[in-house]
This record gives C-alpha cells, sequence and structure tokens, in this order.
C-alpha cells in the first residue's frame, strides 16, 4: 500500500472506502492474500455492484470467431485485477480498420474467439494495490497497447511500442499466459483489464464517445505529424480520407500546415474542406487530377489501408519529402517501384501508432483544441453492418460502439 | 566557330588542323554546309583513318536481339557528330547487372537490335563546331545518360538524370529520331557519338579499363553516400557485393566510415576485408548471422540486383537510419512489409546514377585517391559468358570488355 499512500489527490482514502464497505457489504470473510472489490458507480445510473477483483472478470463483448469478418456476443473472462492493473468500465469502442484486416486474418492467422478494439474509454471502476496512475472512478483510456517490458531503454523513453525486448503486447490476439481465453482482448465488451501504464487520462472537456477514435485514429496520425517537424505553412498531403485519414487533416491544420486532401470518395469533399483542408483532389482511376500537384508537398500521410499504387503520390511529394504510409494493408505488404521511388527523390517510411505519453498528449491536445473526430454511434448488433460500411468506404467518419449494448 | 575561338587549350587550332588536313587528304569538294573529319590517331597504333563525320558513324558493336540474353556481334550506324557531339574511339566498356535487366526485358519490352552497355571509355576522335569542352585525343567517359533538355532547373543544376522535362536519354535502348536505328545504342561497340556534356573526362592516372566502372557502378554508389552525408567513423552497411557493391564499399572506407559488408558469398571476404571493410557479414538463409547487427547502422546502401527479403537488413539500422536501394529488381518492383519498416522506423529511399558534375566528381575522387575497382578484362566473344557469370554472382568484380575485339 505504500504507494497509495503517497496519493495526494485524495484518492486512496475515497477507495479504501469503498473497498472497505464492500467488503462489508458482502459479508466475505477474506484470507491472507489482499483482496480489493470494484467500485461500479461510475455513471449517470449510479449502480453499485460488487465485483472480486482478485477473481476472474466476467465480460460481455463481440468476438470473431473465424475469419469470415462477422461477430457475435460473446461472454468470457479477463485476468484478475493484478496489483498494477485498473479494471475499466468500458463506455465506447470505436471501430479501426486494423480491426477489420487482424480479425480476418489478413495480417496472419489468429486465435478465436477473439475480441477486437484498440479505440476504448471508461471508467475506472477498480485499481489494483500498486497503482496511483488511476483512482476509481477516473475517465481512462485504451489504445492499441497493454503491456511492455518496462524495462528497456525504448519503454523508459515512452516508446513502448517499439520495446527493445520485443515484449509489447497489443490490445488484441497476443498471446497472454495471464489472460483466461489465452489472449488478449479488446475493447469490443463492456469490461478492460488493463496494467495502468498503458490507460490515458481522458479529460472532462471530451466527450468519451469522441474521445475513443483518438487512442488509434488520433495518435496514428499525430505521431509522425510531429515527427515531421513540419513548419507553419508547409504543404502536407492526407492521402485516404477515412477514420485515421479526417484525423489527420484535422491535426494538420491545427498545426499551422496547408492541407491536401487526396480521396477517392467525391462525396467527402464538403466535409473535408469544412474541416480546413486547402484543396481536396478527388482521385480517378488513372490519377490525372493528381498531376498538378507533382512536386507540390512538403510532406504526406497516407491511411489508405490496402495497397494501391503509390507512384503518383509520391510525385506529389517535393524531391527530398517524406511519405509516411500508416496504413497496414493485407500481409502488411506493399509494392514499391524502386525506379520510381529514384526519380521521386521521396523517402519512404512507415509509422507505428505512439508510445503511452504521446498518446497522452494527442489526447489532451484534441480536448484542449476542440479536435474531434467525426463519429457516429452505433449499437453492438450494427457492429457487422458497420464493418462492412468501412470496408465499402461509407463510414463517416468513425463508428463508435456504444459499449452499454454490449 | 565563335565557341571554338574562345578556346585556351590550343585544342581549337589543332583539330582545325586536322580537319583541314583530312580535308586535303581525302580531296573531296565539300558542298555549302560545315563538314568535319574525324583524327582517328588515337592509341598505341597511331594509325590515322579518315571518317566523314557528317555521315552516319559505322560502328560495330554486340546487341541482344531477343529477350533470351544472348548477345551476338552487330554491325549498325550511328548518328553524325553534330555540332555539339563528340565522337569517341571506344577503348573499354564494361558490365553492368542493369545491361543484363534490360536486355530481357525484365524492366519492360525493348526494341532489338540494341547494344547494352553504360560504362565506356574511349579516346575522342571527332568533335563538333560548338565542343569546347573536349578536344581531339582526349580521354573521356560515357556513363548512363547521353542527353536531356539542358534548359530546365534540374539540368541547369546538373541533374540531367531527374530533367524536368523528362527529357533524359538513357544510354541504350530509348527512342531517338536521330539514331539510324531508332533507340540510343550503348557501349558494347567500338565507336559512340555523344553530346559534349555527356561524356566526362578521364584522367592519365586512371586506366582506361579501371576508370570504366566508374560510369555506372561508381556514381551509383558515390552519389547516395555523399547525400547520406555521413560523418567519419559512421557504421555503413553495404549490402550486395558486386559491381556496385564493392565500389560503394571502398568509396564508404575511403569517406572514413566503418563498413558492414553483406554478402551471401563466403569466398569474397578475404576481398572485402582488403578493401577495409569493418566487417564482413555472411547473409545465411534465415539471415541469423544478421541478428547481431540489429540497430547497429547508420547507413546502409543496398545493391543486390534483384527482389529479396529487405526486412532483415533495415533492422540492421539505427532507428531514423536510411536505407538506400540502387538495385534495380524485375520490373523495378520491391515489396516492402510496412510493418516491419515501421517497428524499425528506418527511411527508404532510391536513387539513381548521378548528374554529370558528380560523375566527373567520382571519376576525379578516384584517380585522385587510387580508389579502383577490381575488374577482369574479357574479349567481346565472351560477354555471353559474362553476362551468366555475372548473374550466377561469379563475377569478381566488374568484367571490362576490351572494345578492339568488337
Amino acid at each position: 500500500m505504500k504507494k497509495q499512500d503517497k496519493q495526494l489527490d485524495g484518492s486512496h482514502s475515497r477507495r479504501q472506502f469503498i473497498q472497505t464497505s464492500a467488503i462489508a457489504g458482502a459479508g466475505m470473510v477474506l484470507g491472507g492474500t489482499m483482496k480489493a472489490f470494484a467500485d461500479e458507480s461510475t455513471n449517470a445510473e449510479n449502480h453499485t455492484s460488487m465485483i472480486d477483483i482478485t477473481k476472474n472478470i466476467k465480460t460481455r463483448g463481440y468476438a470473431a470467431t473465424d475469419e469470415s469478418g462477422q461477430l457475435s456476443p460473446y461472454e468470457f473472462e479477463r485476468r484478475p485485477v493484478g496489483d498494477d492493473d485498473i479494471l475499466i468500465d468500458v463506455k465506447f469502442a470505436s471501430i479501426c480498420h486494423s480491426d477489420i484486416h487482424q480479425e480476418k486474418g489478413h495480417w496472419g492467422k489468429q486465435q478465436y474467439p477473439q475480441v477486437p478494439g484498440h479505440e476504448i474509454v471508461g471508467v475506472v471502476t477498480a485499481v489494483g494495490r500498486n497503482v496511483t496512475k488511476f483512482k476509481v472512478g477516473d475517465r481512462a483510456g485504451v489504445g492499441c497497447m497493454v503491456d511492455s517490458c518496462m524495462e528497456c531503454n525504448s519503454c523508459k523513453a515512452g516508446e513502448e511500442h517499439f520495446c527493445d525486448r520485443g515484449e509489447t503486447v497489443f490490445t488484441y490476439g497476443y498471446p497472454l499466459e495471464s489472460e483466461p481465453t489465452g489472449i488478449s482482448q479488446g475493447g469490443y465488451s463492456n469490461k478492460i483489464v488493463v496494467r495502468d501504464h498503458f490507460a490515458v487520462h481522458i479529460p472532462e472537456h471530451i466527450s468519451f464517445q469522441e474521445a475513443a477514435p483518438l487512442l488509434c485514429a488520433g495518435i496514428t496520425t499525430y505521431s509522425p505529424l510531429m515527427d515531421a517537424q513540419l513548419k507553419v505553412g508547409e504543404k502536407v498531403g492526407v492521402a485516404g480520407i477515412g477514420g485515421l485519414g479526417h484525423m489527420a487533416v484535422k491535426l494538420a491544420v491545427s498545426k499551422g500546415a496547408e492541407v491536401y486532401a487526396f480521396t477517392t470518395s467525391p462525396d467527402k469533399v464538403d466535409d473535408i474542406k469544412s474541416w480546413g483542408a486547402k484543396e481536396v483532389i478527388v482521385v480517378d482511376e488513372a490519377f490525372k487530377n493528381m498531376q498538378a500537384y507533382a512536386k507540390t508537398l512538403d510532406y504526406m500521410i497516407c491511411t489508405i489501408p490496402y495497397e494501391f499504387n503509390i507512384t503518383p503520390y509520391i510525385f506529389c511529394l517535393k524531391p527530398g519529402g517524406t511519405f509516411t504510409f500508416v496504413g497496414m494493408p493485407i500481409k502488411s505488404e506493399i509494392t514499391i517501384n524502386n525506379l520510381m521511388l529514384a526519380f521521386a527523390r521521396v523517402n519512404f517510411n512507415a509509422s507505428l501508432i505512439g508510445g503511452i505519453p504521446e498518446t497522452q498528449e494527442v489526447v489532451h491536445y484534441c480536448a484542449d483544441n476542440g479536435i474531434k473526430p467525426e463519429i457516429q454511434v452505433i449499437k453492438a448488433e450494427n457492429i457487422n453492418e458497420a464493418w462492412e460500411k468501412v470496408v465499402n468506404k461509407e463510414a463517416r467518419y468513425r463508428y463508435v460502439i456504444d459499449a452499454a449494448t454490449f
């Protein structure tokens, strides 16, 4: 309890009270091991129910059971809340194209049933004995990873996604002995147990449903945009204006870039312009509309989630410019014409989410600056339909699942 | 003749003399158009023969006639020596893997017969009326390109290979109305007519046969190594130790880099070490030998001329490092695992030869610093055998064809 004693925000005594009263209320006789109980009085309903967090956590969600891309209701258990863990009562989880790729086996064989979802927000309902980062009742979010070694240089530097020991645990589908299902299970569910470090705070001045997409779409576009060290007024291309791309447009505009958005959907043009893009280029099959932009851009971020012909895009960059591909196509493979890349004199790189400190940063940045994703809240029963729409480029622009409907 | 009058090196009067005496010797009556004649007194044999350079230049060489990769003797004509052209009596032409790729149709359909070769050295035997850069008797080299618009910003900046108008003419296989065969024809031949700007001087203190490979293998590796702005002591990887790779090792060593060479040929190890490489890694099929080099290199240049698994290579670079691929595989295509590229945090780019000023620079640099390619001089009749050896990784390290044998 040493760490808890050091808390200055009063959460310790509150939690202690809740734990005590819960124990009393349950009338249980505790054994020699420390036990803690969760406070479920988390929302408007203000109901209180007790969960023994030393035991597996019963959870409801939606899982894929094969590569069909069809999800169905799934009841499963998560690990008990460990000393460094928090239990989150999930409020919303949003749909990322990566969920679809992974569950369909596009990136490799999966273990099923598997619950996808790595844009997760909710309320903390229990904390382990060592936890100081969160207290019960806090608003919290979880993104694409839930653990790492936390001891290597990368982890210490807040780049847990690049854990030097390769121990980064991504939010779903990763083998985990501690999980009753044998793998990490994602956010399309009503509860999640996660190591405290891998949750971020969600400030009060952004809604849960608007915060959810920041945990992947937000950080995945914010991180490379910040790495690019753009100057105000520089010309930034954004290719693929879906869940990630629309955040890239908003973030780049907010940082002072002159944004050129490339989309294959003509009906997105007005939306994109309303977010401050300087120009929207509707990409035609022969890429004719792109020719006028040859060698004009300083930087381009591409969120297209499938393999595509990169050549017309890289030629929009000035020689010496950088093209960052954050989309992860089938097998994660992209074929490049090396001769065209040589002619374009462009640096091609890729970027993978962001570390926990930077994830916290983008959440605060968006909340503070009113940068909100465009969302459509859906019920769990509509997930399959929503997935189809995402694949068919019909999402406008992020589906957010109301976790109360799991 | 205005430009010629400005020459300070005496070449004008010498050429004028040669032209005059040639005209007298031939006893020809010239029409109204300016005519010039070539001095063929170019080498030890010191024979003099007259060629009417206002007419097509009869040439002997070796050409591909289909995609088989088999070359055969070929007699053809080159264009007359124009006002801005020089005629070179080819002494040596070396074999680049690109010759093989292009003639086999690996990069697209070709027009045949086609004479490959873009590492060409010889002696100037005639110059057009506007030429001031060369005089008859000069040692000259021709690389991968023979013309461009010369008016755009890229051309003016000495980056003729990136001609903004797309008018770069590569040395062989490019449609050219001025050429009797309809395409540019390369250096596996006894003569070449080339616009003066696209030839470079070969200083006396490097042999012709050792200078030839500098025109492609030298510049193609030198240019990206210079672009990388490496500091002395930085760790440079070179992948693929053939014609280009062995020059990359020597050039990087000469610039003070700590060089790590990656080869699949164990019998090259001693050679590579003798050129100053710090370490030679013999790449095994499972890439096990490469694991010890994870995240160690600042920069890597890769000359492998076929598609390969880049992932183990890029993981040898430090995060933030750059991988430059100068090999041009079949269709110029390389498939990248974008997820692995994201994990490696490496910039991937490509590089294409170098401009004429930089080509001249590398020739001087190598001559001045005694950086010589490892060569094997062959006769024209052995070209087909040499090509097979190049493909089978048996070249040590550049075959140079003696043009006297065409």
